[in-house]
C-alpha cells in the first residue's frame, strides 16, 4: 500500500468527530475547543535512531532535529508552538541530562513548555517522539487543501541533499515566515515539506483536487543538488505554499509550480522518474 | 540518580510557567487556556517491545494496553479523555491496520477521538507511544498532592501479579470510579498505580509532605499476591486516592493506608524489603 492510500485508510478508521477541524492527513490537528477563540493545534513527529539519525549523533542535535521538525508543523499551519510533551524508549541513559537541558534549550528558543513525558528503556536502538501543541487563529489558519486552479506553487526554502550537508540536524523551522503568509489572504493552502518536494507538492495538488505542473529550473536547490535530489531527497522543511500568480510575497519566496484543474494529485511535467525507495513514483 | 530525583531535575530543567496549571511528575499535565472553562488534560505514554509486551503478543492487546495506560492517567484526575496521537516506530509492519483498528475499538469505548500520529520505521523493537488530551472540571480535579495529615489512604482495584495473570494487558482503566470519586469534596488526592503501590503511594506522601503507615493486612491482593507482590509489582492500574477517614465511598473501595506529619514521602512501617530492580527503596 502506498502512502497516501495508508492515510486515506487511517482517515477512514479513523473519522473526524466533534470538534476536530482538521484531522488526520495534515501537517497539524486542529480542534475547535469550547470557549477558545483560536484553534488548538496538535501535531506528533519522531527522530528514531538508524532511521532519523545515526548511531553517535550528539544528543544536542538530536534534541534540536526532534523539537524543529514538530516546530515546523506548527509553522506550516501559521501557527504559534506553545506547549510538548517527550517520550522516549532509549537503549542507553548516556547524556540523558544533557539530552533534556538541550530540548529545553530549542523550546524556548520557540517559546514552548515541556508539560509531561515519559521514559522507557528500549531492548535496542532510541527512539524520541515529540507531540506538540500550538494554536491558530481561526480565520488565518492554512492546510494543505484549498489551492485554486490557476495558483502559483512557491517555495520558501531550498531542496535537496539535506541529509549530506547536514541540514536535517541544523535546519531552522520557517516559523515567522509561515505566520506572515497566513495572514496573506492570498495564500490559499500551505505545507512543510519533510518527505520530498516532488511527493509533497504533489499532496497539496491532490488535497486540493487539482493538477499540478512543477518549473524545475526554478526549484531551489541546496548545494547544488541535481535536481531528482531536489525533487526526492526529503528532510528540507522549507515551506510550500499556494497563492495567485499575481502575489506579492512578503517573505523571500520563489515560484515553482503552477496548479490546475484535472486529474486530482497529478503532475503535469513529462519525465521519467523513479528513485529507489519511492516506489509509489510512477510519471509518464 | 534514583527516579525521584530524576523528576525533580526534569522539574527544573522543564519549569511550569503561563497558563501551565500542572506541569511534570503528575499522572497529567493540566493546561488552563484562554476561555476554556475546563482544565485541558494531557499525558503520553508508551508500550515498548521486551518491555511493556512480549514479542508475538497480538497486536490487539498492545492496542489495548497502549490505550488503557493512557485512560487511566485520565481517570487519576478524575478527567474525560476527548483526544489522541499515535506514533509508532516499527521494525515489522504486519497487523499494522489490524492494530490501528484495535486502537480504534479502544479509543471508541472512552470517547477519543485519534487525530494524528507518525509512523516511521525501527532498526529493531517496535515502539508505541500515545499521548492523550481530556478535560477536567477545574474545581474537581485531583492531582498527588492535597493529601492532609490524618486522611486514611484507600484503593479502588486490587495488586500484584499484573504480569502473569495477563492484567497488564487486560486492564479496564478506573474512569468512571475516578469520575465520581473527584466530585467528592472529601478527596483530597488520587494517582493511578503503575510502578507499584509501594512506590506510587509514597509519592502521594511525598507530593504532599507527608509520611504514610500501610495497613499490610488490607491491601487487596490479585491472584493471591505475596505482600511483595502487591507492594512492587506494578501495572495494577488501580486508583489510589487519599479522603478524610470518614469517607463514605460511593465506589467499591479499601482503606489501606494513613498519613501523618512527618518525613515527607516516608513510609512508618517496619520492613525490611530490597527488591532487586527497585534499587531506591531501603526501609527500615
Amino acid at each position: 500500500m502506498n502512502e497516501e492510500l495508508f492515510v486515506h485508510s487511517l482517515q477512514k478508521i479513523f473519522p473526524a468527530g466533534k470538534q476536530v477541524v482538521l484531522g488526520i492527513g495534515d501537517d497539524c490537528a486542529a480542534l475547535e475547543l469550547p470557549g477558545m477563540e483560536q484553534y488548538l493545534l496538535a501535531a506528533v513527529d519522531q527522530v528514531v535512531e538508524g532511521i532519523h539519525y545515526l548511531p553517535g549523533t550528539p544528543v544536542e542535535k538530536i534534541a534540536g532535529k526532534l523539537v524543529r521538525r514538530n516546530v515546523s508543523d506548527i509553522a506550516s499551519m501559521g501557527g504559534t508552538p506553545a506547549f510538548a510533551m517527550l517520550s522516549m524508549a532509549l537503549s542507553s541513559k548516556k547524556d540523558l541530562m544533557k539530552f533534556h537541558e538541550a530540548v529545553q534549550k530549542e523550546c524556548e528558543k520557540y517559546g514552548i513548555q515541556v508539560i509531561g513525558g515519559d521514559l522507557s528503556g528500549a531492548v535496542s536502538g532510541s527512539v524520541y517522539s515529540f507531540s506538540i501543541l500550538g494554536f491558530a487563529e481561526r480565520e488565518k489558519m492554512k492546510t494543505r487543501s484549498g489551492v485554486r486552479a490557476g495558483d502559483a506553487l512557491y517555495s520558501c526554502g531550498a531542496f535537496g541533499r539535506s541529509f549530506p550537508t547536514g541540514w536535517h540536524l541544523d535546519f531552522e523551522p520557517q516559523l515567522s515566515a509561515g505566520k506572515i503568509l497566513s495572514r496573506c489572504p492570498e495564500v490559499h493552502a500551505m505545507m512543510d515539506v519533510s518527505d520530498g518536494l516532488l511527493k509533497d507538492s504533489l499532496r497539496m495538488a491532490e488535497a486540493s483536487s487539482l493538477q499540478l505542473y512543477l518549473d524545475f529550473d526554478a526549484i531551489p536547490r541546496r548545494d547544488s543538488a541535481t535536481l531528482e535530489e531536489a525533487l526526492f531527497d526529503g528532510e528540507d522543511y522549507a515551506l510550500i505554499f499556494a497563492a495567485s500568480p499575481e502575489f506579492v510575497s512578503p517573505v523571500n519566496t520563489v515560484k515553482i509550480g503552477e496548479f490546475s484543474s484535472g486529474t486530482p494529485g497529478r503532475l503535469l511535467n513529462k519525465i521519467s522518474i523513479n528513485r529507489k525507495g519511492f516506489d509509489h513514483f510512477e510519471y509518464e
